[in-house]
């Protein structure tokens, strides 16, 4: 007996540790010690399988799946602006200046009323959970106080979370209700936010930390950028800001710089192995080297860039460079809260940045790149778990010893949400395409963070 | 009181009666007769509405939505592989010629067993249905008996359709475990399924039609081509199959004929009036024009092109060009039983039309074909309801008089799919635009096929 597991989980797991490839743990003994992490991963065929399971029966501390029910690790979202929550969905066919002016920016100015912005936030973080995301970076409005309360939300919540305050503090790009108050000032606030969420974390079971967060090179200063460069020296944190999302951001930071803003970020010290560059489908060949390079990770947003950066990020060429990428359902640039509408989306946005859109154009004219952009579905698959934990830094993803323990229990035969095959087609690898395709939120029935259960919608 | 009034329904609803429009019907009152027509809407500021309310209740045949409900017109889904059920979302990343020899003949074929046949097509229907689809249009597989099955499931279960029987007669270009015997038996046992079909549609509730099913040109005989076409123009039934849908097709076509196959069809009588042309992306100005002249529908695709088509179908030129046009989850060819997530692709697919995807080109160069590609939401909501039910020429898909009453009940507060705004963004629009973006299966809650209850999720 392992004096230090407290918990044991029986039943069949998928994970990806690798990517492009997939495992399936069928009838596997997972062991959590009491800090939440994996001790170690008991297989079927290991002959000490039956006597540990008789003993953590015994002990009642296992928790055992059940026929037609399977594990997955919990999801990490790289990129979500919490304060859009309630704009999820809306007003997309608008063009971005508008998107932003009527309706993102009125929206998170209002974020400097807690109360609305912890019911928003508690909402939030339990519909995210609810749909398997159990690592969740997020952007705040520019308010300090409001996203120090989404980091505390998130703890209290068990989710484990990277919480940013969004900086913005140029009055020439940013509406006057709506924007930092001076650059000195926003950097001030960033470091309150920084030592605020690092206490937060400490108390924290899953872990909580604070991202420094320009929202992107057009809405900053000079001053501000470089108050926040400094700032990453000096503490280490994360950053997170949007890069190379699209040709009005490149035009205009161009003619301001005389370069592009993944240069223009590194040199004021924002790009780094703890940075997460959002979006990126236009990251030419060689800044994808500097970001490989200097180890900065991209968060693609297959969603929100169909809408607001008229191309697909070429993610299968970033992870050819060596490039960490994981994926952000970019709420509310893209409008679903469910990391699997975002792994569907992952692969199909890169059939068409292989092919081109255009049928009336000849083949090799249509636009597309050829044969090398597929992200497969278990490409995706890694992206949103391990790909995620390793973007972050993090131990989480896939069922390792190390690990910490997350999980999502799918239910595959519900009434109206039954994953069958009918016998028909039943490898592991179709069994794990129907939950990636076909799975609703009411699959999910189990979620645990951390070795705790966080949500569980089987209880009455 | 008006005689013809059985049943009366009270709530919210949004329709699209006209392209690119969508109408809010706030605190309605809806009429619907012993047929399960539409007699009347009663509008809030009708002064009869709070007696003719009265009235309903005191008869017990008032159905009261009830606040933070809303109602929709039920979905028609014009393109969906019956026998493809078990292999949705399989294999998507295989070639075509794979996926049909590995996956989807072998499939289709064990369709001659009608026990595994009716297990296979009552959870398909079930499950449609589950997901607000009243109206769907089906292939079967090669089989008569199964397909004429389907019918009378779908009769059964209250949901209406179209169905056909797969012919696939050429021994060139189908495999001999699963094909027709001969074109002359293909020809007499489509004649069979017309009668049979017929028969069940006399005796069913909402209606079920039979439809001519040449798989697509590739898999048939000049032979049986011409008989289905004769068939067509003896029988005036509905016709239905693939068109333009990739690059392969065209090719192989145009090699046999020396002329594309819009034409081809058209040269046997298989395109008009009463025809459904699946997914057509390669669908020149030309042959657009031939399609709108005689009245040729286009189901439009948006999933199953991504994957297997290598180009979008240029809808907003479709409608331009005034063809009707709309929309199949094309099952198993897309991956999703939901018309929700195939709005969804509509609108983001269209989008990248615009643009095109390869970033490294400059704009103008992307393969996007500019700013009159765009299918917005509203489009995309018209397309998967009133526009299904004007491509079939049945009055299905809008809440106005005369139509059948095709209802599917939306909860908007439930805890794992709450579609609130906060009160912030709460014109109908916006709530519109959540119900389409952010509605799982689990919102629906009861479905109305021709006025009758189909499908209650609160009973117990």
């Amino acid at each position: 007996m392992n004096r230090e597991v407290v918990k044991a989980f029986y039943g069949s797991f998928f994970h990806a540790p690798v990517y492009g490839e997939f495992e399936f743990l069928e009838f596997a003994l997972i062991e959590v010690n009491d800090k939440g992490y994996i001790e170690r991963v008991v297989k079927r065929n290991d002959p000490e399988q039956p006597s540990l399971l008789r003993e953590y029966r015994d002990q009642n501390i296992l928790v055992e799946l059940g026929f037609d029910r399977y594990g997955l690790p919990g999801f990490v979202d790289i990129h979500v602006h919490a304060p859009q929550w309630p704009q999820a969905s809306l007003a997309l066919d608008e063009p971005l200046y508008l998107w932003l002016e009527q309706r993102t920016f009125p929206l998170e100015s209002k974020f400097k009323d807690l109360e609305f912005s912890r019911k928003v936030y508690e909402h939030l973080v339990e519909q995210l959970i609810a749909r398997g995301s159990t690592t969740t970076v997020y952007l705040g409005s520019a308010h300090l106080e409001s996203s120090i309360q989404l980091a505390q939300i998130c703890s209290d919540k068990g989710q484990r979370a990277l919480v940013g305050k969004t900086v913005m503090d140029d009055p020439n790009a940013n509406p006057d209700y709506y924007r930092d108050a001076s650059a000195a000032q926003a950097v001030v606030d960033t470091e309150t936010l920084i030592h605020e969420v690092e206490d937060i974390g400490r108390s924290s079971w899953a872990g909580v930390w604070p991202v420094i967060t320009p929202r992107f090179v057009p809405s900053c200063t000079d001053e501000v950028l470089k108050g926040l460069g400094d700032l990453a020296a000096e503490t280490g944190a994360y950053i997170q800001t949007h890069c190379n999302e699209g040709q009005w951001e490149h035009d205009v930071v161009y003619e301001r710089f005389g370069k592009t803003d993944p240069y223009v970020l590194y040199d004021f010290g924002l790009v780094n192995e703890r940075s997460i560059m959002a979006h990126c489908p236009y990251l030419t060949e060689e800044e994808g080297e500097l970001f490989a390079k200097v180890g900065a990770v991209i968060a693609h947003c297959p969603m929100a860039n169909s809408y607001f950066s008229s191309a697909v990020a070429p993610i299968a060429r970033f992870r050819r460079q060596g490039i960490r990428v994981g994926i952000g359902t970019d709420i509310s640039g893209g409008y679903s809260p469910s990391m699997y509408e975002n792994i569907r989306q992952a692969v199909l946005v890169s059939r068409l940045l292989e092919t081109g859109v255009d049928a009336m154009l000849p083949e090799d004219r249509r636009g597309g790149l050829g044969n090398n952009t597929r992200v497969s579905l278990v490409d995706a698959f890694w992206m949103a778990t391990a790909g995620g934990g390793e973007a972050l830094g993090l131990p989480v993803g896939t069922f390792e010893p190390g690990r910490a323990f997350d999980l999502q229990v799918i239910d595959t035969k519900l009434p109206d949400s039954n994953l069958t095959g009918f016998g028909v087609f039943n490898s592991p690898a179709d069994r794990l395409a129907r939950i990636l395709y076909l799975s609703t939120p009411e699959n999910i029935r189990q979620i645990y963070c951390q070795g705790k259960l966080v949500r569980d919608k089987d209880a009455t």
